[in-house]
C-alpha cells in the first residue's frame, strides 16, 4: 500500500484510525526525550574508573616532569597531544589540547578571524560582509555560531557522500566573503553521511576566491562506529591540503565527549604548523591554561589509539541495538508512506526525512504526545529546512524499553501528518 | 647610611663591593624562578584529597537531580553555584560558574562587547576606538587582553586604597571610547592594596561617558588572606552600584585556582540579572557547557564558605612565612638604597619599587645570576613602566631555602643597580 495511490476516502479513513491511535498514545502520559545526541546511563558507566585513575595518591606528573595540578603548559601535555593525535591522524606537535569543549575551539577560531583575521589576512569585522558554505541538514550548534556572529550561512545539499561539490566549489570560487564550511565528515550530524575520497580530494584543492578559506573539519564522531567490519575512515583532509598546495586551509577537531565523559572530557584542535603558532598566541592571551589533570585522567584511563578503540566498543554494544529497533521499527511502520532515513554507520543520529510539509507537524503531534524530538528545522541555517522534510532522531539518551515506546508515537505521527498532507494538496 | 648622600668616591668603592658579590652569586650557578604567581608543591598538597571526592563509587548527581557525567546545564550545578557566590558577596541565582578560568571568562566578556555589544549597545567593533582604564601596576593578563583586542590603555596610578579617583572620573566622564576599567580590588596584583569604601562607592556612582561602562571586578585574593586577625574586606561593588543607580555597570570574577589547583580549579561571574541573562545566552553558543564532575569535586571538597576559609587558612600557613622572609630581607639588606616595597595582607605579590630607571636593570641582573623574576615592566600597560621602578615579586613558589637565596641575590642587584644609577647622574 503506498500512501500516495489512496484515494480521499481511503485517507479520511486511515486520518481517522490515525487519531484513535494517536489518542490513544496521548493518553499515556509520556515524557520521552530523544532531542539531543546524549549517551545513556549505561555508556556513562563505562568511564567511571577513569574517575579513579587520577587520585590523592597517584603520580600528577606529565611524562615531560609537568606538575598538572599547577599553572603552565598551554597547549596539553605531551600524552594528551599523542592520544588526541592518534585518533585525528595527525603530528602530535601540531594538535593543541584544550578544554572540555571542541564547539567552544571552533566558537573561538570563528570569533578569531571576526576579530582579528588568519595569517596576516584582514579581521573579518573589517570587511562588509562574511559567509559560510553549510552543508544542510547539517549541526545545528554550527549554525548557531555563524548567526550569532552575523555570518550569512549558504545552505549546500547533502549527498551520502558529502555535501554537493558541484555547489560548493561555485560558491567559494566566485565569493571572496565566503570564508569557511562547516564539514562533519564522518558519520555527519545528522545524515551520517561519510565523505568520499573524492570530496576530500575537491574540499582540499577548490579554487577560492578569499585566501583565508577555512574548512572547520569537526571529527566528531571519528571513532564512533556503530558496526565491527563497517567502520568507516574518512581521507585525512591535512595530508589532501598540503597536497594540492593549501597547507593552511583546514582545522581539525575532536574531543572525548562521546568517548568518556560529555562535558568533562578533553578536546583538541589539529592545524599546520603555521596556524598552530597563531591559535597558540591567541590563546595564551585568552586564559592562563586547561585542566591537565583532566588531560592526565584520560590518558591513563584510555591509554592509546588501541584502548580508545577497544572502550568505544563497548559504547558500540550498547547503542548499536537502539539503532537497530529504531530502523527496523521505521521500516515496519512506515511502509508505503513515502519517507525516507538514513542507515548510519557510525555518529549519534538518524536522519529523519518525511513527506514535504510535514516535519514540523510531526515534531508537534510527538511532542504533545509526550515525546521530544529536535526541533524541525534545527539542521537547516536559520531553523529553516525549505522543505520541512527532516527531523533528526537521536536514539542514545533512552534505555530500549522508552525508545521503543517513543518510537511508536513518532511512527504514528509521521503517518498522521502525512496522511495530513496528502488530504491538504 | 643613604645611597643619595654619598660621594661620587664612596659611590664608586660601593659599585666595587657589590660587583665583587655580584659575582660570587653568579658563580653558584643558581637556576631560581619567582617570575609568577604559582602556588608551591607543598601548598598543592593541601588539596590532594579533593581528587577523592568524585571517584566511581561516588554519587555523581547535582543536588537538582543533573548527571554531572553528560551533558546540560550551562551556568554550573545549584551546589557550585551557591559556593562561588558565597565568597563572592553575591545572590547565587545571578552566578554563573563556568570553566577552569576566571580570565577565560573575563577575556569572552571583553570579546563579547567588540563583537556584539552589551545590553544593546552597540558593539565596539562598530565604534573608531574603544579605550580601558588601567590602574598600574596591575596585572599583566588584563593588560595582554586589550592589547590584543586593540583596545587603547590609559594607565591611571594605583595608590594603597585604589586607583587615583580623581583621575579615573575625569577619564571616564569625559571620553565615550572608554568602556571599561580592570580592577584587581582585595590585595591588588602586584600592590597588596585594598580598595576602599570611598574608592568602590566613587567607581560605582561616578559619570561615565559610555552608557556600557563596565568595571571588571576580579576579585582573584578575595578569601586570599596571609595573617588571622588582618583580613581585608572590600565593600561589595554590586550593592555599590545598585544604590547609585547603575546596576549593570559591573562584572565580578573569582575563582579556585588559588584555592584548590590552578587549572582545575572552577571560576565564575556574578553580575545583574540582565547581564547574567545575556552572559547565558551568549556562552550557550559557544560551548554546550562546562566541567560539572570538577564542580562536584569542588563542592564536595571545600563544603562552604567556611569550609573555605578553614582551607585558606593551611594556604596562608604556608605562603605567610615566605612574605615574611622576603619582607625582612628586603628591611635588613636595603636601608639607605631608597626603595620602597608593599607589605599585603593578603594576595601573591610583594610590588618594590626601586630608584627611578633601575627595575630593568635589576631583572637583566638577576636572570644573569640565575634568578628569574617577572619581568620589569610587565605591570604597566604595552610593558611600558615610565618610570622604569616597578618589580613585581612573587614569593609562593619556591621552598624557602631558595626563597631565601633567590632575595639575597635580588638584594645585591638591586643595590648595584641603584649604584649604577646614581653614578650616571
Amino acid at each position: 500500500m503506498s500512501y500516495a495511490e489512496l484515494s480521499r476516502e481511503e485517507l479520511e479513513a486511515l486520518k481517522a484510525a490515525l487519531e484513535a491511535e494517536y489518542a490513544e498514545h496521548c493518553a499515556k502520559g509520556l515524557a520521552l526525550n530523544m532531542a539531543r545526541g546524549k549517551p545513556g546511563a549505561d555508556q556513562l558507566a563505562l568511564s567511571l574508573p577513569m574517575l579513579d585513575c587520577v587520585n590523592a595518591t597517584t603520580e600528577l606528573f606529565a611524562e615531560d616532569g609537568t606538575d598538572c595540578r599547577n599553572y603552565g603548559v598551554m597547549d596539553g601535555i605531551p600524552e594528551a597531544k599523542r592520544l588526541m593525535a592518534s585518533i585525528m591522524d595527525h603530528d602530535a606537535e601540531r594538535v593543541c589540547v584544550f578544554g572540555n569543549s571542541s564547539l567552544n575551539i571552533m566558537y573561538d577560531l570563528v570569533s578569531h578571524g571576526m576579530l582579528y583575521g588568519y595569517l596576516g589576512a584582514p579581521a573579518w569585522k573589517t570587511l562588509p560582509e562574511i559567509a559560510w558554505i553549510c552543508p544542510s541538514p547539517g549541526y545545528d550548534r554550527h549554525f548557531a555560531i555563524c548567526e550569532q556572529l552575523g555570518i550569512r550561512m549558504i545552505p549546500v545539499r547533502m549527498t551520502e557522500t558529502g555535501p554537493d561539490m558541484d555547489e560548493v566549489e561555485r560558491i567559494a570560487a566566485s565569493d571572496a566573503s565566503v570564508k569557511g564550511i562547516w564539514c562533519v565528515p564522518q558519520y555527519s550530524n545528522p545524515t551520517g553521511a561519510v565523505y568520499s575520497d573524492e570530496v576530500v580530494r575537491r574540499l582540499a584543492s577548490m579554487e577560492c576566491a578569499a585566501e583565508d578559506f577555512r574548512i572547520f573539519w569537526d571529527n566528531a564522531y571519528c571513532v564512533h562506529h556503530l558496526y565491527e567490519g563497517r567502520e568507516a575512515h574518512v581521507a585525512d583532509i591535512a595530508a589532501a591540503c598540503e597536497a594540492s598546495g593549501h597547507p593552511d586551509r583546514y582545522f581539525k577537531f575532536a574531543s572525548t565527549s562521546k568517548v568518556t565523559f560529555p562535558g568533562a572530557g578533553i578536546a583538541a584542535v589539529a592545524a599546520s604548523a603555521a596556524n598552530i603558532a597563531e591559535i597558540k598566541s591567541r590563546v595564551g592571551v585568552q586564559t592562563v591554561g586547561y585542566d591537565k589533570l583532566n588531560q592526565l585522567r584520560h590518558v591513563k584511563f584510555l591509554g592509546d589509539a588501541n584502548g580508545m578503540a577497544e572502550h568505544m566498543k563497548k559504547h558500540a554494544a550498547i547503542i548499536a541495538p537502539k539503532f537497530d529497533m529504531v530502523l527496523d521499527m521505521l521500516e515496519a511502520g512506515l511502509e508505503g508512506v513515502g519517507a525516507t532515513w538514513s542507515k548510519p554507520d557510525g555518529g549519534y543520529f538518524i536522519s529523519f526525512e518525511g513527506l514535504p510539509g510535514t516535519a514540523k507537524r510531526t515534531v508537534a503531534l510527538a511532542k504533545e504526545a509526550g515525546v521530544t524530538m529536535t526541533g524541525a528545522g534545527a539542521t537547516w541555517p536559520y531553523k529553516n529546512d525549505p522543505r520541512d522534510t527532516n527531523i533528526r532522531i537521536a536514539p542514545t539518551l533512552p534505555p530500549m524499553n522508552e525508545l521503543e515506546q517513543a518510537m511508536e508515537v513518532f511512527v504514528c505521527c509521521v503517518k498522521l501528518a502525512s496522511v495530513e498532507a496528502l488530504l491538504a494538496e
